[in-house]
């Protein structure tokens, strides 16, 4: 069985957590059995290896994603980058070319595309497996999930089955309704299309053909840059005729906003804080070590990261993204492949920030042309190569670069340093890296 | 003319502007024509300085206070420090033996005491002209000025005051009351009691002695732990009977809690925030880099420092006090008579600080016996000296320290350095000062 998961944009609507470079699907929030945090991506990799072992995993996601899914779910998962954002439908034909072409699938075997965020229970992974097997059997091209709706939501589009039944042939798309058309659409028996769909792998490559003009996954990788921003249901789903709909009526929540983040929150914390028992119905996420005290608030989120400090009504919280597309700031935390950054202070010649090596892991070797840099190690165990030269370290050990100079620290153990970067132009884009000599 | 601030406590209310070490009166949050902010000190020692120019001003402080009443008032101000904190009745006598023998002042002149922050306009201060001469025209031992009041408080203790003559004799003297009674005392005319009074400064002298056997400042101060926790009310106002009132109808407020003090803020928000238009009544004190964005709150106050976050309802606010005597943290930020520093990050066994120091001021020459510390200069010039040795230091030099080595920083222009302390046992008490060499 091979599911694809869509890591999907940045979503500025859970700021301050998410941002440009971190997805929310990354946020470390979902509490588990053992008291320890998850993120969305960690929660759905985990169910899918615990009902589906065999399935293949594949997660069609951005560049700049790759780091936090190597950091979170390990090496063994299958990444396929996009080059740049292009909406689903090229995502999908790249990451079927990647299965076909890299991983070498056959053309016959079914693939399963689901979002990588849905806040669902086992029922909906065992559903996959479903769809999967009816892909198979090629009664239909495409078969979609439809998901029983709860509510006359103005947020979903809708899918028009041609009856009750659990399998049907699917008669009409609807695009997000009004409220009233919602109702209508759920009076007749309509469900929410949330974006899941199983195809056999030869179906998607063909469908593609008639768009983009391709030979194989590099020729398309190379040239996805140029290719038309169009959305897979609008491209293949809504032309197909041969289409079902299997009805599936577990959960399924979309944890988009920090209303329906917060509902799937175990507790009313997350980090330090302090609510007065004047409080109701308040949620606080706090990823800085400094303490929130709240007092006599209502139906409020509260959230704190390096970015900055959202203190929100829920329901006005649906409304943050021009807000939040207005605060142009600095990059304050980010998730590397081999740990993370955090930046401690930003001043007109220098910035510091605070780097965190995993155990085993070690930064591109690298210089910059702008500036000098000074890293004090302040705890672990490794090594640093300077211009070729290569030293011991340990907490204390002070290196200082000058602007040109190629430089790298390898982590033994859990390694973090203090560095600060100086120069009249401090800039992320100033970096040359090289292979290490 | 002989002014005594009273300059008090660690404040908690004010959280998390105001902490352990630094009081409430020395945020600078009152904006100013200029735009810039001034503390309630600046406030008030510039209206005293405006209306009294030649007034001798003397503060009350804590030997913790000293370096912010430095930085923020300069050197020409006299300040009587308390070796510890003893009530009121032994900081008054501290001073006026301070007035006595170390400024010379004779014991026949007036003196008047008031406290340090009430948020006030220049008829405030005219009246503690007429304070004084009333003093020293000697008609009573102790002249108080009874601030008319404009509700029936519950948090001011009242002066029941002989008639409703500008000047009259005290009759009695009201603790805290209830509303009920606090509204019976306003229809009979009586005063709030604001801690401001007027003596003749051989007076207190005179009180002083039978409580407490001293003969002169130095004497005083050297026993001052060992001294009884008493009020000057209690102590000597309570026991008067040629006693005074004078009515003051000006404005007068205190600013001790999140509700007055947004009440007295000229703007909704000091630091960087956006409130979207569906927020009332929301203010918003940030002293972090960080954006804050509330969405959709109403009588709400938001604030955020280097101690932490506080979002309460306005008038829950005034409760907030057991909550912060909870949170017990390092000491994040604190002004020095040389600058300021700022904790930037704190690990088992390292704490890495940012450090500002003013033009022309440096730290004293000291060693630490348990821990390094790295110092990254990040701007400005200045002059370091280590065991002895003094070196001119720019943008980009590193010192390196071992503990037991003796250093300081000098700075010619404003001076900024990042310092990392590395060790296993941190302690801001491991300090050994030396004069310099």
């Amino acid at each position: 069985m091979n599911i694809v998961l869509l890591s999907g944009g940045s979503g500025k609507r859970l700021w301050p957590l998410s941002n440009d470079i971190r997805s929310k699907q990354f946020i470390k929030i979902l509490k588990q059995k053992d008291g320890s945090y998850e993120s969305m991506v960690q929660r759905v990799y985990r169910q899918i290896r615990s009902v589906n072992k065999d399935a293949s995993v594949t997660i069609a996601a951005s560049r700049a994603q790759v780091s936090s899914i190597r950091n979170q779910l390990g090496g063994s998962v299958g990444i396929s980058v996009e080059p740049c954002r292009r909406d689903t439908f090229p995502a999908i034909v790249l990451v079927s070319a990647y299965l076909r072409d890299v991983q070498g699938v056959d053309s016959n075997e079914p693939v399963v595309v689901c979002p990588i965020d849905p806040f669902v229970e086992e029922d909906y992974f065992q559903m996959l497996k479903r769809l999967s097997d009816q892909a198979e059997k090629g009664e239909a091209n495409l078969v979609l999930m439809g998901i029983a709706p709860t509510y006359p939501s103005e947020k979903y589009g809708y899918i028009i089955p041609e009856d009750a039944k659990e399998i049907s042939r699917v008669l009409e798309f609807k695009e997000k309704p009004v409220k009233t058309a919602a109702e209508e659409y759920i009076r007749n028996g309509a469900l929410w299309n949330g974006g899941v769909f199983a195809y056999r792998l030869g179906y998607v490559l063909e469908q593609a053909q008639k768009r983009i003009d391709f030979t194989d996954y590099h020729e398309l990788f190379s040239k996805y840059e140029t290719l038309e921003k169009i959305s897979f249901d609008y491209a293949v789903a809504e032309q197909e005729d041969q289409i079902q709909v299997m009805r599936f009526a577990g959960q399924w929540k979309d944890l988009g906003t920090w209303n329906t983040l917060t509902e799937a929150m175990e507790e009313n914390c997350v980090g330090k804080a302090i609510l007065n028992d004047t409080c109701s119905n308040v949620h606080v996420v706090n990823e800085t070590g400094l303490p929130i005290l709240a007092m006599g608030l209502h139906d409020v989120v509260i959230s704190a990261s390096a970015e900055g400090i959202l203190v929100s009504d829920k329901e006005q919280s649906s409304y943050i993204k021009p807000f939040v597309d207005g605060i142009t700031q600095q990059v304050m935390f980010a998730e590397k492949s081999w740990g993370s950054f955090r930046v401690m202070d930003v001043e007109e010649e220098s910035l510091t920030i605070k780097v965190t090596l995993n155990s085993g892991h070690r930064m591109n070797y690298h210089s910059h042309k702008n500036r000098d840099e000074v890293w004090t190690v302040i705890s672990g165990r490794g090594y640093t190569i300077v211009d070729g030269m290569q030293q011991e370290v340990a907490p204390g050990d002070v290196i200082t670069m000058e602007a040109g100079c190629r430089h790298t620290i390898v982590a033994w153990t859990e390694l973090k340093l203090i560095e600060v970067q100086l120069g009249k132009e401090i800039s992320a884009d100033d970096k040359q890296k090289y292979p290490l000599e």
